[in-house]
């Protein structure tokens, strides 16, 4: 039997040996294998193939990683060791375009070190690790906070469904969406949770039906397609996705699939929920056609994992990994600071204040 | 190089043989195996593992199988032999719940019987044989005929969505939802069709995108879960699906995740077609809450064909395969008789005059 996933780190630091330490969602629900990563290559890599995934996992991920790199320079020289800090970052930077909490991350680190000039490189590597934990003790309790205010949202005994993973598999701790499903289960709640498959990668299958199982709760799983038929028989209440950026107007990017879920929520009269920490607000970002879409390899589509391939050769495939859901769709935008509800472009500004 | 899909047969007779030649759609796109089968159990499985699938293609075959079934009867009684030819029937009838026109077929085939109680039994079977042929017939001029309408709903340079595999393989030839696109095809048009994989069995990337490839059309591939993210993007003009059952009111039932395109389509202001032979028409059914779903095994989603395991062992799953579009979701629905737009319920009958 399998390790319970809620009682793994999703993303550690083992100081000690200098490697950051990350469960490998590519290998669930199948094995529990967590690697022990610490060359730049390795963390680009582990976040750019999905080893660590989610928004605020990848935030963390590259906190850690910016901070192992720069514990690794062999500089005494402030000039020349920001000079290649500042590298490190731009390139970890490079691993996934979407979710803005990885540069929002990387900024924080890279605050540390521009902040630092009259400090020993020794001391800021310090500071850099201890910036970088307490980006991971935030987010674990930045989810508690989403999670009491979306548990605040629904009931007990609700259907509620969810897309991708949004889970503890995502964050530090709990999960941004999954958040108010695992704080009512630890107050014996009785959710049914339906999880979207979530095509092509599958983590809704292979990671939030994982979480949610071990962690005792009511799941079923359907495939993406399903979706209008659960909510007409009536056995959803509410919707809870996360968000990878929120574009300063409300309109929130999260994994593709998403802006299809809200609109058939919106149909079905159910209401919408966005969970998403204030680190993936963008206020740069004025709307949703500002965010850039990542687009990942077709063989996602056409060659499942380990299988026969399921689709002509030379087909064309047009395969986003996120898509942006507008605001006019969102019933509210959880965050840890509270519950955000239209008109938006006023309440994320305010709640960033 | 596997043989050009366009110009197989997806279901025949070989009378001499007394075999049904099916294409196993199982086996597509990887490779191109005919089928004989001959016993009635051989057809029931090839209808219930889908290696025979789509409304009109499961119709014809069930027709077949009648016809050799009653072949094999070793009576000369026409009571005795009636009742053996009913009790086939019955058992192929039972194969799939939803598609209507197989018990439309089956009908057929029972009403040549039992308007033949004069006849010697060896005539009867001649007569079986001539209204299989005739079912198969008649089903590529309908399908020839709904192209030819649906042709006139578009236009050269359209960007068209589908779903599932309402194409040749589904039909005898030409296709429901594929007919104008393949007819199109013949008269140079050029279309940019979006093919959805539709899960969890994959029949639009395994069957579409080749059918569609075959036959030297611009083909992509999407998830179903990209359907909102390629409609907001402006490249669908129409939508075009099959149908295995529509009700008296206008409601109809196809492959699961219909619906949710109808309703993506209906947001962004796209007309959605539903394309379907009069005989997939019920009067019975009042509307769509009258039309039982085929609910298959959680198999089909948590276990992708020849791979491991995609979701944890023992988790729930609802895996209906179909699912009802409401009427007033559905632009028109184009039959062999013409183009019926709403109100629906006066339309309908007035074309099955």
């Amino acid at each position: 039997m399998a390790r319970n996933i809620m009682s793994c780190e999703t993303v550690a630091l083992d100081d000690e040996r200098g490697a950051l330490l990350i469960i490998d969602q590519t290998k669930l629900p199948g094995r529990v294998e967590v690697l022990s990563i610490s060359e730049r290559e390795e963390i680009h890599r582990a976040i750019s193939s999905l080893q660590v995934r989610g928004a605020p996992a990848i935030g963390v991920a590259a906190a850690f990683g910016a901070y192992l790199t720069a514990r690794a320079i062999q500089s005494d020289d402030y000039g020349s060791f920001y000079e290649k800090f500042k590298e490190s970052c731009d390139y970890l930077a490079s691993s996934r375009p979407t979710a803005v909490n990885l540069f929002w991350a990387l900024n924080r680190m890279e605050r540390v070190v521009s902040g630092s000039e009259c400090l020993p490189v020794g001391e800021i590597k310090v500071l850099l690790r201890d910036e970088a934990i307490r980006i991971r003790d935030e987010d674990a309790e930045v989810c508690r906070a989403i999670g009491e205010y979306g548990l605040s949202l629904v009931r007990d005994g609700d259907g509620i469904m969810t897309h991708c993973n949004a889970g503890q598999l995502a964050t530090a701790k709990y999960g941004t969406a999954l958040a108010p499903i695992h704080l009512g289960r630890e107050r014996g709640f009785g959710f049914r949770v339906y999880a979207c498959e979530t095509r092509p990668l599958l983590q809704g299958a292979r990671l939030t039906a994982l979480e949610l199982m071990d962690d005792g709760v009511d799941t079923t799983l359907i495939c993406d397609n399903m979706v209008s038929s659960v909510m007409k028989r009536g056995w959803v209440q509410s919707v809870l996705v996360g968000c990878d950026r929120v574009a300063a107007n409300g309109d929130a990017c999260n994994k593709i699939g998403t802006s299809g879920l809200a609109i058939m929520a919106y149909h079905y009269g159910i209401p919408f929920y966005v969970c998403a920490p204030t680190s993936t607000v963008d206020m740069d970002a004025r709307d949703g056609g500002d965010i850039r879409i990542e687009e990942r390899p077709p063989e996602e589509v056409t060659e499942l994992w380990y299988a026969e391939r399921m689709a002509p050769p030379g087909v064309k495939v047009y395969n986003p990994a996120f898509d942006v859901t507008e605001r006019d769709l969102i019933t509210a935008i959880v965050t840890e600071h509270g519950i955000v509800r239209p008109p938006y472009s006023k309440g994320l500004a305010e709640i960033l204040e």
